[in-house]
């Protein structure tokens, strides 16, 4: 029997070591026959090496290896040999050499897999995959991502320990709160028809520990959100949580562009340098009708209300009498798209309710449509310079209220980005959107609401504001944006008890609410809280960023599907009478079919 | 109004900084009017400054100062000076200088707190304690056990991440398993009646990801057990969670080894050198009666059948004609316990069930008592030699069977040795168990159960035992035990899937249950699985020993009752009607009543 220690990892060979003896071990990723030799790639986490059974130099160990099949574990003994000429492989670290074995044993044996684990490319469903997640990390691209991950973990705490930031864990056993509805709730057996919640954030926790006087706070905190998911959602997801006392927004903007910049240097080796330009949330809604847009490529939103009033096309005047708005796109060289392509692209917009796109094309210094005939030349030449419209470009008008054109035309901006090439993979353009409005209106119960959550802090020049024209008050938060995804947003915190209790009042949250769930808090307040603020950042969506990939699930070594249910594990699960009885619950019981 | 930027922390001036202009945040930490001066000492979380309001040099400040409470916070600009003669405080690293204070702001206000802040010794309840823990961290213990905690984790990690294990973070929404009795369920929206379970820990992930090729994983993870609670349990709690592929037990025991010298040097500065005694649980329990000895004193039980046999004492000779055994301790110095003394142990082992304490006195080179009537001159030589009873020492004797004997010379060892002061609070002792049995009887419904769960590995020699007599199998499991804490404990797991439906049959886990529960692992145990084993280690009883405290609730920010309610948070609550519509679930209430 062979000791089970290997001398090196299957990356960690070269010529240099030609004539050592070495002891390997790890899964048969590739077996092939050859003129009566045995070819086999063995893998393990770091690599490849190709072994070789000769039959004449080492009889039972090429006997045996004659039974091996894919994804045996096995460890061998052997000789490095430098590789026949014309058999090195160039795409390999260890290419040039291989292992003459002399011994081989077999630790465990495999059945065949349900897809292939060494083919870089495989065409089976994500579901086959999420249920032999074992074997899906196996293949080598997730386990990547699981390094780097952990990697980007490892720079994230370093980079904040070094700024006497301390992690402190928050209970994941916490209480359900006014937003309860997408709370995870846990049954109290203690209690019986009590319910602890799993955190939808840290919120409450981080701000007790700044009046607790631990001024710099950090975690990568689990969180729970119980909604239905978008794909770049998960029913459990990683926050990066910071929060500090005495500081100022700058404070704040400085630290998260440094942990940036060392992320991206420690993880990738790029430099991403240290331009994080801030637009408004104004300005960003104006210009990109977005408050997340991606900076890769240009293509702003173009108001161009003051050139569509002295028109004569109906349709723009109609929106613009009743409130709408008239903004355009330039596509740059768009004159080559053809009128099927525009075709399409209303179609797209009609999705999002947007009733037509009009459209014009400069060419030989002129623009052409059906609908010029509506335009003076004096106005299509203010048109054209307005637009910035050089020959070749195309122009695209969306007009309809404010909000429909925004969403529109922020929808067609992007899908006009990735159908033209305009967007290059390797470029990172971050932005800072700030002076977010404080409230606005949810449109499902027609209530006012928190843009981001009631313990924020208004902008100081609005608390004016508050009682008689809430929608205006802006609040001190801002949001960090990366190529189109926000990744995480912050603000300062209300330190003041009688300004939080106005705000549950704008809220319009029931005093009875406000007792019930928040009076200790509110009380914490009055015991000398420090000014504070922070931010919270999506570490799945950075690490999704980091790794290149458009599916969170990519980063997560077990993750659930979009019905929030684990096709390995197969959870959620039905559960025992006495674990019900002891919880004291009832329940109307629903089947799951599993893959 | 001040610019909210601090120049210095509260514990960073000293002389050196004198005629500096220097500028200060925090809190009111006391106040002491003299003289027509007021002196306040000012509190952030890194320390103490003296501040100066006089009236002649700065009047507005001074008035200002004179509304300061307890815990208010504030900024002040001031120059350092120097301290009059006899007012320097050598106990404060900030002692011998002072803030004469010409700009002062109040930041916050504070209600009178609960409990005094600045004091160090307080005689409240610790529910009140919990109920104002934000106030409680303020109070400065805490809070330094929390940094220590957070300074423990970078060192687990860095070291971790030196021998290339990755942090992995596995799901929290799990599955209910066999032991599902203390399972936290949480309620599925999308399938009702269908529940997640939060993980007792994550041993199925960390072999799932050996499984995966990962090779070397570690995490810091949150872990939920409900279960009545003792004293140093919570609900959540956090596991050091390791596991590699490819070692063996020797290996596990290095990298905890090495883990256990990095923590106490780098958080303590204490070299605890490199003694990690061990023992088999075999051995263990016959030297200490305890499977987590405290090995910072002596004092083992010491077996005396063979002389027991041979006297005519028939209390002894009847328990061991029974199957019982009679063993004893050896008390030094312990001659001068008195009979009401040692009428007090006896009640107190009686709290065990063991009926009586047998004892002898040596002294004048001779066993006395009541009952060395029942030995011959010889045996009591005998006993002397075998116990190594010097003049002045104590024999105490107990005779019952051997799980009571052990448990109750156990506490009693525990008990006396606390007593005589024969602990000296600041060693630090290890110990290894190993050996442990795989199985024993669950005294609740006669049933075989694991010692440590049903992925261990039978010890190779033991085998041939799993069939025939379970209950003599011992394991390749392993316990590290400090101070009489168990820290944590690991096995070499199973790899083989015939052998895991092997232990789950001598379970008597029903085909069904393994199917239902199972099937999935034992089926990814088929694929090619590496031999592979791990530790878990108790992160809130490691920095519980590091911040010399025997209350886990002290080494966590925001810690449950035993009775696992948040007196803070008002936690397990009642939820919204709506909430449990949408999980389809009924229940009976029990209301709470807070304090």
């Amino acid at each position: 029997m062979l000791t089970n220690k290997r001398t090196h990892h299957c990356n960690e060979l070269s010529h240099i070591n030609v004539e050592e003896k070495v002891h390997l071990i790890g899964w048969v990723h590739r077996r092939r026959d050859h003129g009566g030799l045995i070819f086999i790639d063995l893998r393990d986490r770091n690599g490849l090496t190709q072994l070789l059974f000769d039959p004449e130099k080492a009889k039972n160990a090429h006997n045996l290896a004659g039974n091996l099949r894919s994804e045996w574990v096995i460890q061998v003994e052997g000789k490095v040999v430098p590789r026949a000429e014309g058999m090195i492989n160039p795409n390999l670290q260890t290419g040039k050499i291989e292992i003459e074995v002399f011994d081989l044993e077999i630790i465990s044996q495999a059945k065949t897999p349900p897809f292939s684990i060494c083919d870089q490319e495989i065409n089976i469903s994500e579901d086959l995959r999420l249920k032999y997640r074992y074997l899906d990390i196996r293949r080598g691209e997730i386990a990547a991502n699981l390094r780097l991950r952990h990697q980007a973990m490892m720079v994230i705490r370093k980079y904040l320990d070094s700024l006497s930031f301390h992690e402190i864990s928050t209970p994941i056993l916490g209480r359900s709160t006014p937003e309860g509805a997408r709370d995870y709730l846990v049954p109290s057996r203690v209690y019986p028809g009590n319910f602890y919640a799993l955190p939808q954030s840290p919120q409450i926790f981080k701000q007790l520990l700044m009046i607790s006087g631990m001024e710099r706070y950090f975690q990568i905190a689990p969180c729970f959100r119980d909604e239905d998911l978008r794909s770049d959602r998960q029913p459990e997801f990683t926050q990066i949580d910071i929060e500090m006392s005495f500081g100022d927004t700058e404070d704040i903007i400085d630290i998260t562009e440094a942990l940036m910049i060392a992320l991206f240097k420690e993880c990738l080796g790029i430099n991403i340098g240290n331009q994080f330009p801030r637009l408004t949330h104004a300005k960003c809604m104006e210009s990109y009708g977005s408050d997340r847009p991606d900076l890769r490529f240009a293509m702003p939103l173009i108001r161009i209300d003051h050139i569509a009033l002295k028109s004569e096309f109906s349709v723009f005047l109609n929106e613009l009498k009743t409130g709408g708005c008239v903004k355009c796109l330039c596509v740059k060289g768009g004159a080559d798209i053809s009128r099927k392509e525009i075709d399409a692209y209303t179609a797209f917009v009609s999705e999002f309710g947007l009733k037509g796109l009009g459209w014009m094309k400069m060419q030989e210094d002129k623009l052409h449509s059906s609908i010029t005939k509506f335009f003076s030349e004096d106005l299509l030449t203010q048109l054209a310079s307005h637009t910035n419209a050089e020959n070749g470009d195309l122009l695209l008008f969306a007009a309809s209220s404010e909000s429909l054109v925004n969403k529109s035309l922020d929808h067609l901006r992007r899908r006009l980005a990735k159908n033209r090439n305009l967007i290059d993979p390797n470029v990172y353009k971050f932005l800072w959107v700030t002076d977010f409005p404080l409230f606005e209106m949810d449109a499902e119960n027609g209530r006012i609401k928190s843009v981001h959550h009631p313990f924020t802090h208004p902008h100081p020049e609005d608390i004016h504001l508050l009682e008689k024209d809430p929608l205006k008050v802006r609040s001190d938060a801002y949001d960090i944006v990366l190529n189109g995804y926000e990744l995480g947003g912050g603000s300062k915190r209300i330190h003041n008890p009688e300004m939080q209790q106005e705000i549950f009042k704008v809220l319009k949250i029931s005093p009875e609410d406000v007792k019930n769930k928040f009076d200790f808090f509110v009380e914490a307040l009055k015991y000398g809280t420090p000014p504070h603020l922070g931010i919270a950042m999506g570490l799945d969506r950075v690490i999704m960023l980091l790794a290149k990939t458009d599916n969170i699930r990519d980063v997560i070594a077990f993750p659930k599907t979009q019905k929030a249910s684990d096709l390995m594990m197969q959870s959620p699960s039905s559960v025992s009478d006495e674990q019900l009885n002891e919880l004291k619950l009832q329940t109307e019981s629903k089947e799951i079919y599993w893959l």
